[in-house]
């Protein structure tokens, strides 16, 4: 029996007592938004630690940050020739309000059919824990085909803020020669995926500054300029009729696919979007389907927009300012220090003198993407082929991953997102849930990744 | 000596005892907006009554609204011949908040050189003492010269929420020729002043719905339509880059001004309206002065803007709904009804149909204006120029006094806007005052007012 056989097999052996340790994991309310919940955060990590350290894992820490604590381990044994691999993940989970609308208690983990319902099962304890599992699988039966380092972070639904700082001051570390992000998803139970790519996020504040103070409307109004209808014309110029951005120079460095590359893209048809969305007609960028605008293309929406009087009733207020908050989706080669820049050569060009303005970035990453001709892809397809018994179809995803375009900046690695977490998991929303048949299957692949990239 | 001159020396003889009243009066705290006041309220109503009764009136009556109660009370003996006036004002004041800037206490009336400090003192308690003196003067030494109306509302400051039906419940009670309305300013303490114009309001909500529910940027960004971007689009769209409005058929009513008109007008230099509003760069339909913009044409001003997540850093969230309040001030021949009209073509042309759209009309108030060459402002401007010594200016006024809108649909009477406080009375703010002066002019200007009217 291969030293992958003999894995599979204790794999196969141990899935009840993997699923009671998945249980156990569920059952810390590892909430890393409220306060109360210091300890369930040191819990969830001491929880991991103590696995990596019984699986057999060298150095194993619990490793302070100012927020919340990061879990490092490694093993090392496989040898200078062989790759590394840094598993990233992360132990915290949403708030589970609001409470009424779970069928079961959030963390009191429930099976009901094929599907476990808790808060964090699919975002994303199932995959720390089934990796956990494969690594254990490997361990007890002879070895690990690569290196393996693990860095779970207890903030990622709070934004990683102390993240990017933990990484710099611990390159040599957590240095790799890829990074395993397991954060992720597959289309459906059937439809294994690999996400090939993510975008970015260039995401700004522009307060807008009239006057000095608030004004009465009827005492001013037409004397002098209104800064909430200047900022609706700034906003109203960014886009055409036709949903392209308008910006100077923001498309100078998309990618552009050939027909071949379009044709391979998974599309979902206009019904789909309209469903998931809830939106009665879709709309986006003349020339591309609502997946193409959704994934590769760029986009630029307000998230949100402030000025003067916003309650009941009616207050004849000329607002002194104005804010509104705005973020683009970046596709490669975009960066959002150049979005940055177009942005703010737009503002210096049109926002007109009885104003002033102040631009602030907020949120930034890059987008990501993994060259599908890539090992890693070649391996990861490989192993969710032999499980699944169907090729991944690869997914570029719309969303930003932060930490993706951390490793890339701060560690010069790709990172290969291999989850398998479905679209109708609730994150984020009551009854999450993982289904069980893919936490299974999980770990066979992580097992089989693993054998595959080290060939 | 002829009745005028007497009820002027009357009132000369009384200063003393007239300022004592004035004191008295301003001591009540009648803030109409905070629960607590509530007796001060009704104490505030009954001083003016007793005022009025012991003058000499007929029918006076504190009568209960669902507010704050209103004062009323009539003198008809000037027989059927003579016009029937009827003296608006209110008893109300604004909060004295913030305390801290006072100088003295808001409700201990303080003389500092020749001003009185005090809440209210002049919106509008020193116009309501100024006239009842008026009266006394007149009663005590023989009668009027008309027939006269009170009527003192308690919520003005919270935007006399009961006045409309009130008036609409005692449209015969009320009935009258002409209503002075004293709750009004003249332009500098040597430069008598008559209101000629005010302009109307038209003040909507405009409520955006894109997706049923919020959506995450990254996920649907590009797919769907997103309603702040909308909204800023249609707001953009209300208004031309040289500050003209573009909804349909805006400006069909607006009258316009001959040049000899327009000679007439006071305009404040440029200077003057950069000093008030505190902006560095004014701005304004082409073709007018910073003046006509503010008082003879309309305008249309956002007066407040939300959607989305507002609050400190960055939520990735694509908003399902967009609100703006937008409002117009209106001049004469515009109609809020017909200016409704106007926004709902406009957003039925442009509003895309990604969106769907609600508007809502709230405050409205049509424009008002007395006739140049009217009796009232005939003798309105004999009155001041007798007590001043110089003629009177008139001033159109850029805000709208909804009372004088309701006056007009209701009582089908024009308003004289006729009142003596000053630009720099700190209304609404910490340290309002009376200059004593005009307090005492106005008493005389009330008196020759009433005689002049009635020839």
């Amino acid at each position: 029996m291969s030293d992958l056989e003999a894995a599979l097999v204790y794999a196969k052996d141990h899935q009840t007592d993997f699923l009671e340790e998945f249980l156990s994991f569920l059952r810390i309310p590892s909430i890393s938004t409220l306060p109360d919940h210091k300890d369930d955060m040191h819990q969830a990590a001491d929880w991991i630690a103590n696995r990596l350290q019984s699986s057999g894992f060298e150095s194993v820490a619990v490793m302070p940050t100012t927020g919340h604590p990061v879990v490092y381990g490694e093993w090392m044994k496989a040898g200078k020739d062989t790759p590394t691999i840094l598993f990233y993940g992360h132990y915290d989970v949403q708030p589970p309000d609001p409470l009424e609308l779970w069928i079961s208690e959030p963390f009191v983990p429930q099976v009901r059919g094929e599907d476990l319902f808790a808060r964090g099962a699919s975002d994303m304890k199932g995959q720390v824990v089934a990796h956990l599992k494969a690594v254990e699988s490997m361990l007890a039966t002879s070895s690990l085909p690569v290196n393996l380092k693990y860095l779970i972070e207890g903030e990622e639904e709070i934004g990683s803020p102390n993240l990017g700082s933990f990484i710099s001051e611990n390159k040599d570390l957590l240095s790799c020669d890829l990074c395993l992000n397991g954060d992720s998803s597959i289309l459906a139970p059937d439809v294994p995926a690999i996400t090939i790519s993510l975008r970015g996020l260039a995401y700004f504040e522009i307060r807008i500054q009239g006057a000095a103070g608030d004004l009465h409307s009827g005492t001013f109004g037409g004397a002098v300029d209104n800064p909430a209808n200047v900022l609706s014309k700034l906003i109203a110029g960014m886009r055409d009729d036709h949903g392209r951005i308008t910006l100077p120079g923001f498309y100078d460095h998309v990618r552009s696919f050939s027909d071949t590359e379009r044709a391979e893209m998974i599309s979902m048809p206009d019904e789909w979007w309209k469903e998931q969305s809830g939106a009665s007609v879709l709309f986006g960028e003349q020339g591309y389907s609502p997946t193409e605008r959704a994934t590769v293309r760029p986009t630029l929406d307000v998230n949100g927009m402030l000025s003067g009087f916003t309650g009941e009733g009616s207050k004849t207020v000329l607002p002194a300012q104005a804010m509104a908050k705005i973020s683009m989706r970046l596709v490669p080669d975009q960066h959002p220090e150049r979005i940055k820049k177009s942005l703010e050569e737009y503002l210096k060009t049109h926002a007109p003198p009885t104003v002033t303005w102040e631009l602030e970035a907020m949120a930034s990453s890059p987008p990501a993407i993994v060259e599908h001709d890539s090992s890693a892809v070649h391996a990861a397809s490989r192993a969710l082929e032999a499980v699944w018994g169907v090729k991944p179809v690869f997914q570029r995803q719309g969303g930003t991953v932060p930490v993706v375009g951390m490793v890339q900046e701060l560690l010069g690695v790709d990172s290969l997102m291999l989850g398998f977490g479905l679209p109708d998991d609730n994150l984020h929303a009551p009854n999450e849930k993982m289904h069980l048949p893919n936490f299974r299957r999980g770990i066979e692949t992580y097992i089989r990744f693993m054998f595959e990239i080290s060939l």
